[in-house]
């Protein structure tokens, strides 16, 4: 067990609590001592001056007015000089997957913004290495200061053989198997087959059961509009949790329903500003709301921050600061039954504290200890962090049966040549939705032949798992392109199978090549150069340092913005193209797949 | 297990997920509806006009403005016809024992008045019968239609053999022991010795790590004056919530470290106005505030009512009535991390309803539903519940070596005769303290001799569990008596020997056999009649309908009155007098014992 080794390691509070008790009566001296803050008291929702905190091995022993008599010869004391003391932040649905970067460099990313831990849903390399990449993550998360806990991917895969090939399968009997790991594996992740559930599915209903079984939440992915009375039933399968808000009255219906309602700012899902209006306007109680990012960028990360960025987001909303901060400290923790460890600066709890200068309202971090340990000061950790070495299935999981070549793109027509009428995936900029159009194209020898003004596209899905050769082309608008350049990326949610966009064969191959070349990433071709981000971890995460991962990641948007294509968070957009349930219209490695409310069917290219 | 055939069997919600999506979706027929109520919702904190809820076995299957899809041939219809519904009233800190009923009639009891659950911390039974007296108020809770949920005592006993013989001993193999017994023994019950804590005692903090280890909570009992920063010692260990708050700044300090602050309107402990205002008045956030009634007596729950009483209390002292129903619903059940089954109306949760008319700060229940049956309506219940059988051993637990005789209440006096300083312990009315006080008293024949006024009583305590004979004898003021009388009784914390109280020795001995002679119990006797309350089951319950023990219970209130002794709550306020760990003077079987700063000590009866 790597948390054995781990400086960070949490242990239990039952073993702590011995010698809590003796560091907080003055019989031993405290590791740590910070004092003279202002409290941020999320329990009692109150800011408390001149408080003191003493800390022991992990946990925090003290919380009080005057901690001297615990401060021995060794005890390192923190001034906090008048700056806010507050419970670090929790990120209450993310996926660190979306962010390019190993769980030690999300940590070295985030801790420095006063994230210290988080409830990760590990859908992605899940998806591609089964339960073995859920562990993996779970064993690296385990040797960071991170309170990180692991959610159990529920819809692995999405679909099924019918609609594309997937790279893992998990059933409710792996889901059990995982929840043995430890406590740590914490919640069964985000429930998206919402009409599953509701129309009783033997898989969702049984993951769902085992989650419940092993004492564990389920987190809900519910997206009918708001006052479908559907929800009900989806709230009565055990899930109580949901993320899927855009507006006001989607948080106030869960919350009604006894859900914690997750509000999302990630780098593309700009939920925060209607959501909590459910809190400002409409005057709900606030202990059931949650801020969430879900999903961000290396580059956003880098840009905007991380949970930092979201509170005081949250506050510029008109929340009150300390019940923003609630939002992302004690709710998240009470949510998933971990208030007694994580979410307030209480005595017994871990000792996860961030320290912030100016306004409240400013969410300024200047120093992030976690785990009891000072980790980040003035924006920079100050502790290294050891390398996780993920084993060579991990890093070598792009399996193509041969080198792509450019004839893999032809889309062979039904007539020699003339006009006919396609299907084309549209992509809606901000949107997770495609729009279903249809285009008229021309053929010519058989084949399709692009328009000469880029703007439309050709799309290739190429099995990557198991080197079946399988393949689909279909087309695809609203790219951006203005000349010839392609994109190739092995982030192709779900099943992340090898995705490539582009308005020539030739490049489409190269940036395909590329990419497979290095076991994953994405690869931006135009005529002038390849920009590659090599992300060799089950092609879903780069091996890097997060400040080399989002300085590619930005060359990537740079060379994509340098082709045309200037969508906001592009690569995050596009990277959706192949999620063959949510409409209108997608493309998996079997073909085009159109989602509407008669279901999941696989459609052709060309209609009559 | 009795829960098999329970009729008001709560099946886990693993197991009823299937069956409530299906009812909810409308594929299944609810077994219960009830329509067009304003919904006391919780955990938004709103109310929530022309509302449904569908019910399914046990558990809530739907929440919403319309349930009329799953309304069936044999679905019970209840028009709620615009009275408000809400989750039942949770009493989260209850000794079921100082009611003096089974707990089977403690449910018929508080029913009818919108209780339906507690957390019952069976800390008397515990004292005389150990770990079986907690099996079986267990095992008899579990056929009743409460959500009783049992916490396991923390301090059997109270002190060690030096100080008191006493009935049973637990400790923390005791303690790990009967969280295997099921989910709903649910926490460890109020941790008394306080000062054991916070200076490490290995007992108590093997209780509290044996808790930590069994994922359960640790209830607490602190009684230093506020401001005493050895409360986060305290807290340090893992206890995490406290009963003992009698001003809003102890409601402050417990809840700004952490702890969910109990609010106490007992019998004789009016602790509510004064505690609420770190509500009301400081503008604490309520979310970890309980109501709760720690100890009543059957007749005030006649007279006053449960919960609904504290409930309606809270309200008049300025709380919104939806904050003050948090306070007895979600906010409990999540302290006790039970609110996935009880304390809101939400799709999952256990069908515990409440139909309230009127106004609902008036908190006027007309109708009671739990486990999804309808058990009280108007005030009484509506359906029968069958007796337990407690065991022989439970109904015989008056272990006397011998009859009592007069004589044993003799005091010898170390001087022939004259006049001698002798220690009195001066009962304070409301008051869980005494008064260590200082008498002059006569000797003669080598004997004390009460003063003829009644002033000065004397107090015996005798053995009871093991037959041993050892008894004491000393002195008490400001009972009352205006006449000869005395009171015998086998409710005596903690330890529950026989304790007799009287300005007579021969009425003493009558009323020592009179108790004796029914297994336990209450009794008063003058020189115009004995008024006797049968306490058969441990001597401490008794076996009789609730209404008949209300009336025995009156009766000897109004017998002790008769006799002069008119103290509020008399018999719980005196049975408190063998409690030999709460200041300033106290009477064991082994003698007078001191409780100070200096710790606990046995002093004689007459001082120089």
């Amino acid at each position: 067990m790597n948390q054995l080794v781990s400086p960070f390691y949490r242990a239990p509070l039952a073993d702590c609590a011995p010698d809590l008790v003796a560091v907080a009566r003055g019989s031993k001296p405290a590791d740590l001592v910070v004092r003279g803050g202002k409290l941020v008291n999320v329990v009692s929702g109150e800011i408390l001056p001149d408080m003191s905190v003493g800390v022991y091995g992990s946990r925090i022993a003290f919380v009080g007015k005057d901690a001297s008599h615990m401060i021995g010869e060794h005890t390192r004391i923190i001034e906090a000089a008048g700056r806010y003391i507050a419970p670090g932040l929790l990120d209450g649905h993310c996926h660190i997957e979306s962010t390019q970067l190993t769980v030690t460099q999300f940590a070295r990313a985030v801790m420095p913004l006063g994230t210290t831990g988080g409830f990760f849903d590990a859908h992605e390399i899940t998806n591609v290495l089964g339960l073995q990449g859920l562990r993996l993550m779970l064993d690296e998360a385990r040797t960071t200061p991170l309170a990180a806990y692991m959610q159990v991917a529920s819809c692995v895969p999405s679909t099924g053989p019918e609609l594309e090939t997937t790279g893992a399968f998990l059933g409710p009997a792996e889901v059990a198997e995982a929840f043995t790991w430890g406590p740590d594996v914490i919640a069964l992740g985000e429930v998206m087959n919402f009409p599953g559930v509701v129309f009783g599915d033997d898989k969702m209903i049984g993951e769902i059961q085992a989650a419940l079984r092993a004492g564990r939440a389920a987190d809900g992915h519910f997206t009918w509009p708001v006052g479908d009375w559907r929800l009900a039933a989806y709230a009565a399968s055990g899930i109580t949790g949901d993320h899927e808000c855009v507006t006001a009255e989607d948080v106030a219906e869960r919350v009604r329903l006894g859900m914690y309602a997750m509000m999302r700012r990630g780098s593309a899902w700009h939920d925060v500003a209607r959501t909590i209006q459910a809190h400002t306007e409409m005057g709900l109680d606030s202990r059931r709301m949650m801020l969430v990012t879900d999903d961000r960028s290396s580059e956003s990360l880098m840009q905007e921050g991380h949970m930092n960025f979201v509170v005081r987001h949250a506050i510029q909303q008109g929340v009150k600061p300390v019940t923003a901060f609630q939002m992302a400290t004690i709710n998240t923790a009470e949510r998933f039954g971990v208030a007694r460890d994580v979410g307030t600066i209480t005595p017994g709890s871990c000792a996860d504290l961030i320290l912030l200068d100016g306004n409240l309202a400013d969410v300024n971090v200047t120093m992030t200890i976690a785990a009891g340990k000072v980790v980040a000061e003035n924006g920079k950790m100050t502790v290294d962090l050891a390398p996780f070495r993920y084993p060579e299935e991990a890093t070598h999981s792009v399996h193509l049966s041969r080198e792509v070549h450019q004839d893999d793109f032809r889309i062979e027509t039904p007539v020699q040549s003339g006009t006919l009428t396609a299907r084309v995936i549209h992509v809606r900029e901000n949107h997770v939705e495609t729009i279903e159009k249809f285009a008229q194209v021309e053929a010519s020898g058989g084949q399709l032949q692009l328009p000469a003004d880029n703007k439309i596209c050709k799309i290739a899905v190429i099995e990557r798992h198991r080197g079946t050769g399988g393949k689909a082309v279909g087309l695809v608008s609203n790219i951006g392109f203005t000349k010839p350049a392609a994109l190739a990326l092995t982030v192709a949610h779900d099943s992340h199978n090898l995705m490539v966009i582009g308005s020539s064969d030739e490049m489409m191959s190269r940036a395909a090549n590329a990419v497979a070349s290095v076991q994953g990433g994405l690869a931006v071709v135009t005529e002038e150069k390849t920009t590659l981000l090599p992300l060799p971890i089950a092609g879903l995460m780069s091996d890097a340092p997060f400040e080399q991962v989002a300085a590619q990641s930005q060359a990537i948007t740079e060379a994509l913005a340098d082709a045309g294509c200037g969508l906001n968070y592009a690569t995050m957009t596009l990277s959706l193209l192949a999620l063959v349930v949510i409409p209108e219209l997608r493309l998996s490695d079997k073909g085009l797949v159109r989602i509407s409310d008669e279901g999941f069917n696989l459609v052709p290219l060309f209609v009559d």
